[in-house]
């Protein structure tokens, strides 16, 4: 149970970590930050996010934390932990926040302390911002928390990782297990990424901008990416996302042969098929 | 020039039919209107739309008319001139809304009493819901109005269609060739509609609607597409729209490749490419 005895750890206060730090330390618990950036740190001292904080890995930190959540990009916090995991005291609780599960659960749990037990959580929350100066409480108040265990993990820290999701206002707190998320994730962000940039790069016509609409603005909301963190996350899930891409390109072709031919009617009936299927979506 | 003498004929009172006579009748212009549907006529006429309306193609109200716009889907609008033109009085100016131009203005422009002229336009402004009870005035203000002349049209005719682009309080008004026009609109609306609509049918996952973020929903918000008129635009400009559709796939199958041979420094610079340049398209 996570009580406001629990040494919170929070290594990498960007975006995501800091919004943790924020909710979590005006609720009165206890929080610490890791974060290479001194100036993230600052910052997070001054407004009163963390109580303390350190540029490394300080073992006098993480040898206190009973909880520490990743909010690193997934090939950092594997290599951190890797190096770093014989700071902390038996029995803590490690989680992350990363968007992609089976390429990060399967080397963090085969490698970890047996002593040591790490629970994959995914905060589907995320701007076109970043950093901790954009740490907002609100954005986890309309958004899914996502746990996926596996079978290394213990009853106790499922519970840990859904309090957890609890105690950061998350809308809905859900169970999955990590190849059902990421296939999921694969369709529904992943692949929606991947359509945003390839419509933002495939046109350089440069006169496009004065004749856009809302259409072409909605669809390409996203096309400003941060590549290093997105470039990680497609990459580890690369086998699902090229998946996604040849189900989607195939549906495209469709309708491409159904113009082709002039199919009228066929046309008529993937619009109404579309039309049934998005008024499931609303909100 | 379009004076308060100019007898304006709206023909079609759906949304943006209903949202001309809006605009143009609360600033005092002189507007009637033909529609199929007694309860757009009876509805326009009780809310000061327009000083008179008819269910069909009324002599006296086509034999008065100084402009007509005719706001009906394109094929309907062409039979619909192809049947009446003989109503109108010489000097009758016919203009349009319809989202795609070559299709439309080679068919119309071809067939039409020489002492007639059609301009063709482009209200580049619409919503996801229809009719005239939703018509709303607020919709062209930051819209494009775009005018798309031939070598059939008169520079007094040309003038009168930019005019009523003004009237109507749309944002910007500027002049493209019909062809010009359908490869812009191939790109940035068609395609667009294209892709949203085959991302929403090419998964039937049932359960996807649980945890579904906004990128999804910013995606496929124009999924929600009104069959007839969208299965019309789509096959009057389907050879572009063809080529679009290729050149999309091509840049998606591009990133692809970049997956499956863990590219990572192309992604990158896929995604860098993206970004730069949708931040011309923020506003």
């Amino acid at each position: 149970m996570i009580t406001t005895d629990t040494k919170i750890l929070i290594v990498g206060l960007g975006l995501i970590g800091g919004s943790y730090a924020r909710v979590l330390s005006k609720k009165g618990y206890r929080v610490c930050a890791i974060d290479t950036n001194p100036d993230s740190i600052d910052y997070a001292l001054g407004q009163g996010l963390i109580e303390d904080g350190k540029t490394g890995p300080d073992p006098a930190l993480c040898g206190a934390a009973d909880l520490v959540v990743f909010a690193l990009y997934p090939t950092t916090m594997i290599d951190w932990i890797r190096q770093n995991q014989h700071l902390f005291h038996p029995g803590t609780l490690l989680t992350d926040v990363a968007g992609v599960k089976c390429g990060v659960l399967e080397v963090i749990q085969e490698f970890l302390r047996p002593d040591l037990e790490f629970i994959g959580s995914h905060p589907m929350a995320g701007r076109e911002v970043y950093g901790v100066r954009n740490s907002d409480e609100s954005i986890f108040k309309i958004a899914n928390f996502i746990v996926t265990p596996t079978e290394k993990n213990t009853p106790q820290g499922i519970a840990a990782a859904r309090e957890l999701g609890q105690l950061l206002d998350f809308h809905t707190i859900v169970e999955l297990d990590p190849a059902t998320h990421d296939e999921m994730i694969g369709f529904v962000s992943q692949l929606t990424h991947a359509i945003a940039v390839s419509l933002m790069t495939c046109n350089d016509d440069q006169n496009l901008q004065d004749y856009t609409g809302d259409s072409f603005r909605d669809l390409t909301r996203i096309a400003r990416i941060n590549e290093k963190m997105w470039s990680e996350l497609f990459l580890l899930n690369r086998e699902v996302l090229i998946r996604q891409i040849d189900s989607f390109t195939a549906e495209l072709g469709r309708m491409r042969e159904m113009l082709q031919r002039q199919d009228r009617p066929a046309l008529e009936e993937m619009f109404r098929h579309s039309t049934r299927r998005r008024a499931l979506f609303d909100r």
